[in-house]
């Protein structure tokens, strides 16, 4: 009997610059690791109201400044290529749709990374069926389709599903991470996540057991 | 002419975990970076309130308890003792005049530390005036006459002209790192914060210029 691999939830909106940061960086530094991202999508928005931010922190002016500083000082550090949106924050709430429409397809990695790049690094407007149509081409797939069915009502509750779940997690900002039931906050703990995850591994006391 | 040593400004509240963190490890950091730290204690609590929130984000349920257990993660990675106060926040403006008061002295760095520790290690109250007198006492200093000084109208205003300066500077929050005019937020910035005083210094076009 093998270990189980190592497992990452990796929680994010389209609409938060640190998922971006995050879901650029993600899959590298976690096959470098040998663990497992599962990607799971939720409405930020609905997490903010659940937890009583009627205004989320990140909207106040001199916070959203320094957001956008620091996250392009991330975005070159990480040599990748960033663009502040021209409106902030963007409606996320179909693209986050979306994303579980190809959660349950498999290819939410590749997905999520390209509406990622199409907000932040094109200032495309994700709101828009047509932008993210245009995107789901770009990858391959049947963009009319997809975004038809991320409008119809099994990935409309999927989201809900999937936000609620977050929240049960203790989720309350995004990017979260979940390695073995503990909760990590923002870009900047993702290495910390990584290291969780493979130190805590249900496996590893088995193998220790053995 | 040498080049001048470059400088982190860094702003914390005594209130702050995250500033605990910072205060921490910033000396030991600083000196293995030849950067000289300047200690700019600030009121958060106005900060907060210059800045529109009536509730600052850290006093909502589900991000407290993440912060504890983010900060004792931290803290056990440092390898320093932590003990979640007993009440949070704590009221932190007499021990940040007495930072000014120290400030002023020449003893900020000292007393920084130890009023760190007082809080977030053995649990003490700093908003007492005899808590805090007795951790001056603890550095070989005159407790009684200190507080005194805290108490009365130049370190009140010494803090207020602070803490302007911090709002003026973007400050929004603590612990804040400013290299050079340039802004972090946030203990996990201190790295970033100091690389960032090393390659922008004043001194060092100066020198390639020489």
């Amino acid at each position: 009997m093998t270990s189980e691999e190592p497992k990452l939830q990796f929680w994010y909106d389209f609409a938060s610059p640190y998922s971006f940061l995050a879901a650029m960086r993600i899959d590298d530094l976690a096959t470098a690791s040998g663990v497992e991202v599962q990607y799971r999508p939720l409405f930020l928005w609905g997490v903010f109201k659940a937890r009583g931010w009627e205004r989320p922190p990140a909207t106040f002016a001199a916070r959203v400044d320094y957001m956008w500083r620091d996250v392009a000082r991330h975005a070159a550090r990480a040599g990748h290529p960033f663009q502040r949106p021209s409106t902030f924050p963007r409606n996320s709430v179909l693209s986050d749709r979306l994303a579980c429409v190809a959660l349950r397809e498999g290819w939410v990695a590749p997905l999520t990374r390209a509406v990622f790049e199409a907000a932040f690094v094109e200032n495309a407007d994700i709101a828009d069926p047509k932008v993210l149509a245009h995107v789901v081409e770009g990858l391959g797939g049947d963009g009319h389709a997809a975004v038809a069915q991320a409008q119809a009502g099994p990935a409309k509750q999927h989201l809900q599903d999937l936000t609620d779940e977050a929240l049960s997690l203790g989720v309350f900002g995004a990017p979260s991470f979940v390695a073995e039931g503990e909760l990590f906050w923002g870009d900047d703990r993702l290495g910390e996540a990584l290291d969780w995850s493979l130190e805590h591994r249900v496996g590893e006391s088995r193998e220790a057991a053995r």
